[in-house]
């Protein structure tokens, strides 16, 4: 069976194109400025990379080209749509109603319109891929949630102690992102210790520019750290994660700054940018630290400290603690981040073999916990898309 | 050495009058409704309740008519103002600077008024009740301020992940409240268990209508759930506690309510009211969660679900757990609370004794952990104004 995986954002429109039967990707790319002018990036295994420039209107003509390319003679992987079983949709939102993947009908597609407000940068751009698909092809089209692993939540995980009616009139609570994520390296982490999911307690720390950590109880995601929307929880690249609220009423009505203003700053210029005014990029601060910035150092140890703090709130959650995994760009590249974080935790059973933690090699699983550790520390390199794909072939089997 | 202790709100005026050579309460009492009109109840022991209408103008005519009754034939305990050797004041902030109890003289009265708008509430009344008392009296007046447990924070748990000239320009930072509370807990703590503070990791929760949880590492606050106000942690009695900051933003931005209203919400209307639209008051909520009310229960759930997590996270801050504190209204009063957050968290080492505590005597310091138990579980009555009271005993002490 092949699939075809799509992440539509406002602007861009990634892909992979997935043969399930040998577990292989043949051919990925990305298309980008879409609505501006437009160019496509293009990888086919054994291949040169393929680079054009090209006129994307909108996401229509975004899905055709890659549709056109995936069947080049040169750059293509099939001969024909048919070969196409079906397409894989990335949806950062599934709201309340839609709890896990599912075949995208008109219903789920009105549904989606719905919950656009409360998704604004995420849910149209899925819809415009969704719908480009839906007139292209006649295969089904899957939506995969980042918010559907969170389904699981008890309501007291999810419901923010504000007044009741803005969850029910408004749909406000925590719903989480990365679910995909968290749910992948969750379910790979037990394959690696040979154990099912249902008899462990998993920490999973998506660390990223955007980072989540998610609380996974026999199986089942129990909390996590992200909420509303994609903030709230630790320290991201450029987003602030939990601050007091009376902060944010203090910026606007104390000193007067605009509301818009005020949730820039929270999204764009706080996390690892508004501490140290260097960068977003853990790696830039990094470097500023070993050169002697101090606020780059503070930085990286109000990450580090929000980490810990969440491991050990998830561990009282769950009542025990078998799994820490570390996942996504500064999860699976930054060793001493990781080591920081597993430093001085053996009262939660949390002991890292440093060597093998400085020097696991990238790009794949690893057990970096010492032999005697009762919590076993993993790093799993994550893999939304393949993720995708799977759930997207699971229900296109059962729906021939 | 005898010590008048004042805790000044914006139109009341809290005292009690301590003979500290022998521990005891000699007389306190609370003026109400200052600059509305004015009332007064005094207590003497062994003498029935004092309760008089006056007019109080001001804080000025409050403290007068404290010291007259002090001083009266039948219901006071002094012959003169000579017998009052220092007045400890409770000050809920004392900013960046004020880092410790201090004696008030005209430098820390300045720099209290600078401060007055990032505590806008609870420092302009502090400083009416310290001039007054100036007025009156010729002794040192001593400040003894919330937030200064907190001094011993390190910078990366009072940061917040947003731009740092916030902090440098306008003071935003995590500050903490209720520091007094906790430290007196703690120091009893390790009191109970003949201890040394120096040798105890302990998580002190202080659950009333206004509620936060410190953690104490080695005798020095590392960490608290409040923040820059006192809001931020978990659910209280009708503040909010920690939200996702999109949820505010979304609030103003995207439904398009005003930032008064916003603030007033996290405020004051929510937390218990707010989940549960029955009451802040804890005992009417278990009273309607008996009743079936499940918003009720649902609210009880919220509230030990942040407690449990707050003592997980705090524990692994703190890399260890001895102890666990209850204190305040709730955590002294509320057995099934108590009983709640410590149900299921053995893998930290916490075990209580069920009986113990669901019969455990009120307003009494008691361990109600089971005998077994790695982390000692203790019930300890909160008393502020004694903490305050040792302070200004010491500093007046220090002066002459």
């Amino acid at each position: 069976m092949n699939i075809l995986v799509i992440n539509s954002g406002s602007s861009s429109l990634k892909y992979q194109f997935f043969d399930m039967d040998n577990n292989k990707v043949l051919a990925k790319g990305n298309c980008e400025r879409i609505g501006i002018d437009g160019v496509i990036t293009h990888k086919k295994d054994g291949k040169e990379d393929y680079k054009k420039e090209a006129d994307l209107k909108g996401h229509d003509e975004a899905i055709q080209l890659v549709l056109d390319l995936l069947m080049d003679k040169e750059y293509g992987v099939i001969s024909s749509l048919d070969e196409i079983d079906a397409v894989g949709h990335r949806i950062a939102h599934g709201g309340e109603k839609l709890r896990q993947s599912s075949i995208i009908g008109d219903e789920e597609l009105k549904y989606l319109e719905s919950i656009q407000m409360i998704a604004p940068l995420h849910v149209p751009p899925a819809i415009k891929g969704i719908v480009a698909c839906k007139k292209l092809m006649d295969v089904p089209q899957v939506g995969v949630f980042d918010t559907s692993f969170y389904s699981t939540m008890e309501d007291y995980a999810y419901i923010y102690p504000l007044p009741y009616d803005l969850y029910e009139k408004h749909q406000i609570r925590r719903y989480g992102f990365h679910g995909t994520s968290h749910r992948y390296v969750a379910s790979r982490a037990a394959k690696m210790l040979g154990k099912d999911m249902k008899d462990l307690k998993i920490v999973t720390c998506h660390l990223g520019n955007g980072s989540s950590i998610t609380a996974v109880n026999q199986g089942k995601a129990v909390d996590t750290s992200m909420g509303f929307m994609p903030n709230d929880g630790i320290l991201m690249g450029t987003r602030c994660g939990a601050v007091d609220p009376s902060v944010l009423m203090y910026l606007i009505n104390s000193l007067g700054m605009d509301p818009k203003e005020v949730e820039d700053i929270i999204n764009k210029k706080s996390g690892l940018l508004g501490v140290t005014g260097v960068s977003s990029d853990a790696r830039d601060v990094r470097e500023a630290a070993e050169n002697g910035d101090a606020r780059a150092r503070l930085a990286e140890k109000i990450l580090v400290h929000g980490i810990k703090k969440f491991i050990g709130s998830y561990a009282a959650e769950m009542n025990g603690l078998d799994v820490v995994v570390f996942t996504a760009g500064l999860g699976e590249n930054s060793a001493i981040l990781r080591e920081w974080v597993c430093t001085d935790m053996d009262f939660l059973g949390i002991q890292m073999d440093n060597d093998k933690n400085a020097n696991s090699p990238r790009g794949q699983e690893i057990d970096v916990s010492a032999a005697d550790s009762k919590v076993k520390v993993l790093v799993i390199p994550t893999n939304e898309e393949y993720m995708i794909a799977l759930d997207t072939a699971e229900l296109a089997a059962q729906d021939k």
